[in-house]
């Protein structure tokens, strides 16, 4: 019988003005238990499938219907594989969902790894992000799950016969029994080298504090809302700031006021505050002066989770920001984590 | 008698996707030689002005209305004091005017670093940096030519008092002999902490090629082909190159093939393809693929001169981007150029 844990950060995008450009894995991991018997039971997909945690009222458990599993079956059908017959899948899963800490993209990233493991493929993970960058388009969250660490990531421009393949969605990518319609044919292989990424250092002295409020926001609710074109103006504003942005966080020790300027945004925070009652109040009054030990804060990812970078003080400003959501009636809980450097990891067992 | 030299280094802004944000000194230097002999020779502002090199038909040397010794005189009267009597400078510049290579910018950096000499005011480069973003309000290519290096800067946002106070031309600055009406009042002294800046590392390999066309373009027409908005596609697309170049840039060895696509840019180059003829297709034919050694490619400033960034091969390269302007009837002449780490620097004599 073959065994492995398969263990995937969360992860938060953005931070500030990085829309759809950094990401940062964080110290809270989706865990996947794997086993394979060799004896079928009849499953979807031949993968028997079990959950706790976050989500378990709400995600498949049919294999055939489950994105990670769905990802894997992708990864498989690519190499003109199947799942091993008795798959056991148990999911451990800590991300909460819909909150902007990239719970879908852990999935994915995981989906892949179990593919790649499943099928003993030994695909590098610079390869796996290309089969991930097929079914999430947006590289930011997966970037950084994958890799780990805080990374810049983006789409390489690619061709037009490429550019046709990658754009399938994963519902025709995947042959019945997993969404799609069975063509007799294998779903088309993820050119190489769709992403470009880049892993910028992170000063050891800077935790993440991820306030978690209990209410979800769709990432779809929340790109509806922002607008079509921005000023030039508003865009020197994002690309001045990312640019020392990423560097900023290198530096140790931190220098408290050049990160929270740099992490001001004029890209999403503000068309998202309507979704979020409460954020316009917390980012303008929770700063370093008013909570020494506060680096910068920004939205996670498209909200409603709170980013709160800091070097002490951990407890006081989660508090502060607590009670001014909870001004607005609404609870939360929080975390405070740290950079997951190695991003997700696969251990044979 | 006193004595001083002055050198300020010529500069590069936006490298690609950075507009408006980074800027990278480069050692061809603007350099001052300064003395006072205390004896008056009846000159305006009390200083005599000597000028070799480019720009040596053009620029005034009547002192009332140089740029930088009007920027000196303003540094003065910020301090109540005047040009010390018998101020002799003699400037040797051989950076190009109005071709993108910061010759305004080092023009203004110099003249406060002279105001800051002859009035014995014993400012911080920091502090500097604030009278010169009173003059230059585009900090890119000044704060590189102060602080040297590798820079991406911003301005703060600061409160409306202090935002009319520094939105006031030079011209109004400084009282008459100098341009402005003599109100009887001082100029308005710089809010400390206008700008902030980091300075990004840098691969020791890279090397800067200008290729410096024959004619100029100035800043303003090349702003004015400038679109005011830009969709979210293009935002994003500068915004994720630009977060990995800065990065990039300071890995070693540098890796052509992530530095050449993180150099594509969407927000000025292809705007200003039509001032600068030959310019398209340089940037897209020249390639770490055709050049080996060649790691990216771009417009240096407003242009109209070309930066490639190189490890090997500069001939080379330089020749092919030769080459390709002359077929448009252009002449040029390049420069390897390596970064001006330390940027602006006075030493007594």
């Amino acid at each position: 019988m073959r065994k492995c844990i398969i263990r995937v950060p969360c992860s938060s995008a953005n931070i500030g003005p990085g829309f759809d450009v950094v990401g940062l894995a964080l110290d809270m991991y989706l865990e996947l238990q794997v086993s394979v018997t060799g004896v079928s039971e009849g499953q979807p997909l031949e993968c028997r499938l079990s959950y706790e945690g976050e989500g378990s009222d709400e995600v498949p458990l049919d294999a055939s219907l489950n994105l990670m599993t769905r990802t894997a079956h992708y990864v498989l059908l690519c190499h003109n594989k199947e799942f091993p017959i008795g798959t056991q899948l148990h999911v451990k899963n800590p991300i909460p969902l819909g909150r902007g800490l990239g719970s879908s993209g852990a999935a994915v990233v995981a989906g892949v790894m179990l593919g790649n493991w499943l099928g003993e493929l030994e695909l590098s993970k610079e390869r796996m992000m290309d089969y991930t960058l097929m079914i999430e388009r947006h590289p930011d969250n997966v970037t950084a799950a994958m890799m780990g660490g805080f990374v810049g990531s983006y789409l390489r421009d690619l061709d037009a016969k490429d550019l046709e393949r990658i754009e399938i969605p994963l519902s025709e990518v995947l042959p019945e029994p997993a969404g799609g319609v069975d063509t007799g044919l294998n779903p088309p292989m993820p050119p190489v080298g769709i992403g470009s990424h880049i892993k910028f250092g992170w000063a050891p002295e800077i935790y993440a504090i991820a306030i978690i409020p209990d209410f979800e926001v769709s990432t779809a609710t929340a790109r509806s809302v922002l607008p079509a074109a921005y000023s030039k103006k508003d865009m020197i504003f994002n690309l001045q700031r990312l640019a020392v942005l990423t560097t900023a966080l290198t530096r140790s020790p931190p220098v408290p006021e050049l990160i929270y300027s740099a992490m001001q945004d004029r890209m999403h925070q503000p068309y998202r505050a309507k979704l979020i009652p409460g954020l316009e109040q917390i980012l303008q009054s929770v700063t370093p002066t008013t909570h020494p030990g506060l680096l910068g804060i920004c939205l996670s990812g498209a909200g409603p989770t709170i980013l709160a970078l800091a070097t002490k003080n951990f407890e006081q400003i989660a508090t502060e920001i607590l009670r001014r959501f909870s001004e607005h009636n609404i609870q939360c809980r929080y975390e405070v984590l740290q950079p997951a450097y190695d991003g997700a990891v696969c251990t044979d067992l």
